[in-house]
């Protein structure tokens, strides 16, 4: 079998999501940097691998995709028998789904928001402007209200067990932690067990260390 | 075996995804009306079906779901003996996937912003944003020059047969046809044959039908 890789930036959130679940799969893999610095994400060959011009592209053997969750998902259906399980039969699969896009469309663009202003913003010198911050914050607090209500029901998103519903969260704590909006999280207690859950994983911290390597 | 049931407004993007998805499957459900303008949404019993307070909510006997695209992959899947396949096995789901979640992060955000620029506002007696509708003409062509490319190369976005991945492009078609922003799609030939192609499916039509009784 062909060397499956990954190529990508480790400060990039869609990275990190990628990267999490091949450690949960326990996959190896290879590890291309692209230097979003210089705009090699944004010129040929890299272009061929994602014609949107963003991180992380990915190949296994001959198959290259692109889009984060999109890769995830491969991942999760097609290395089923590798390392955590993270996906499940049937009709709770449908549950799992429903999860799957409360991130991308309820969690994701508040929290992504807050993490572009109050981390990558700074990065460059710039100052986070605060009525964007408040403005998503209060947004973000009000999807973190039902995930309140849903995680007294039940331990992980899509139910008992951690699934890719789940990791799908994980990349913007690389950022948001330690911020002033982890106030949000730490004042709901069943988000706050959630977070330390998904963030005590071993996978999670693997990530960690790549980052802090690099 | 219960009827389906889809809990909506025919005015939504979103409930015009689901329905859409029905009619391609070619599966019976029950139309339960929500209004949106006394703002049944936001209360209960609306709000056990979901907490998120958006249209559509839907329910197969017990299993209940939210969240529109998440519906549509339970019908694919689930019912994929019926009416139109809009999946399809091994590798191939991978590129559907891609394009699943291209839709998602990359059409959907510029798309949807035009709507309410073009359409929502101008019905609620308000003036569209001519900064905004630029801005987000300017993202959905950038969106769009991809498109072009990948429609040279495949009839339709995941490869040669329709899929949930153009499906799933239609909902923003109720709105953007007749506005402005169509000039994007007639303007690069492939992108504007697919549009023809998607939007002349006799599902399409009966959701056009459905929208135009109320």
């Amino acid at each position: 079998m062909a060397t499956m890789k990954v190529h990508g930036n480790v400060g990039s959130t869609a990275t990190a999501r990628v990267l999490t679940c091949l450690y949960e799969k326990d996959l190896e893999f290879e590890f291309v940097h692209v230097d979003l610095r210089s705009g090699e994400h944004t010129k040929e060959p890299y272009l061929s691998l994602n014609p949107f011009a963003q991180v992380p592209a990915f190949e296994d053997g001959d198959l290259k995709l692109f889009e984060s969750r999109a890769i995830t998902q491969y991942l999760a259906h097609d290395y089923a028998n590798k390392g955590t399980q993270l996906i499940c039969p049937g009709r709770q699969m449908a549950i799992l789904s429903v999860w799957l896009e409360v991130e991308a469309h309820q969690f994701h663009p508040p929290s992504s928001k807050l993490v572009s202003e109050l981390a990558v913003k700074p990065m460059f010198g710039m100052v986070a402007d605060t009525a964007v911050v408040e403005e998503n914050e209060a947004k973000l607090g009000q999807v973190l209200d039902v995930y309140e209500t849903r995680l007294s029901q039940s331990k992980y998103l899509a139910g008992d067990t951690y699934s890719l519903a789940d990791l799908h969260h994980l990349p913007n704590f690389l950022y948001l932690k330690g911020s002033r909006s982890m106030q949000l999280f730490d004042s709901r207690p069943h988000v706050k067990a959630w977070v330390d859950a998904i963030t005590s994983r071993p996978a999670w911290s693997k990530l960690l260390a790549l980052k802090n390597q690099k």
